[in-house]
């Protein structure tokens, strides 16, 4: 079992403009082979933003990858640009293979 | 849902160190009111670290800091203390809210 994440900080006062954009889209990730289970995370308030994370597993890193590289994965972030002026930098992608606990 | 994350940078060649001190750990989390589920994971690898984090599934952010003031809380921290020739530096705690997607 394989966890992706990608940490965003985002600009203090734009967490629920930040959350209406994925809950407002359309990944059709339920249909994507290997695919298991998606979570938006809200972690800690800073200073100069509040953390949050995508929180996605997947039976394997493998799986993730052709995700990757699929026409899927091209559509589902055909509109990344928009919203620049929620987010503090880039995302931070992290990727992590569970390797004690379930499965 | 609550996710308690506690992110840990492993000295380069400890990896199999630390992942033997969680594996042989005793915490008695399933008697813990509230507690769901426990992964440890294993992240990016750097030049300097291997990033691991815990990751302890909650009902509830309250549920998670009952625990941290319980008497099983500080059994299971007791030794915590050990094996410091494994870290780079202390772990860092991130707790996040499930926002969006399951529960």
């Amino acid at each position: 079992m394989y966890i992706a994440m990608n940490r965003f900080k985002i600009v203090p006062g734009k967490e629920e403009d930040f959350e209406e954009v994925w809950a407002t889209r359309d990944t059709h990730l339920d249909q994507v082979p290997g695919y298991v289970e998606f979570r938006l995370l809200r972690g800690p308030e800073h200073e100069d933003h509040t953390l949050y994370a995508s929180h996605t597993i997947w039976e394997s890193e493998a799986a993730f990858r052709d995700w990757t590289r699929s026409e899927a994965f091209k559509a589902a972030h055909r509109n990344a640009g928009d919203n620049r002026g929620l987010y503090l930098g880039h995302p931070q992608f992290e990727g992590f293979q569970v390797t004690l606990g379930s499965d």
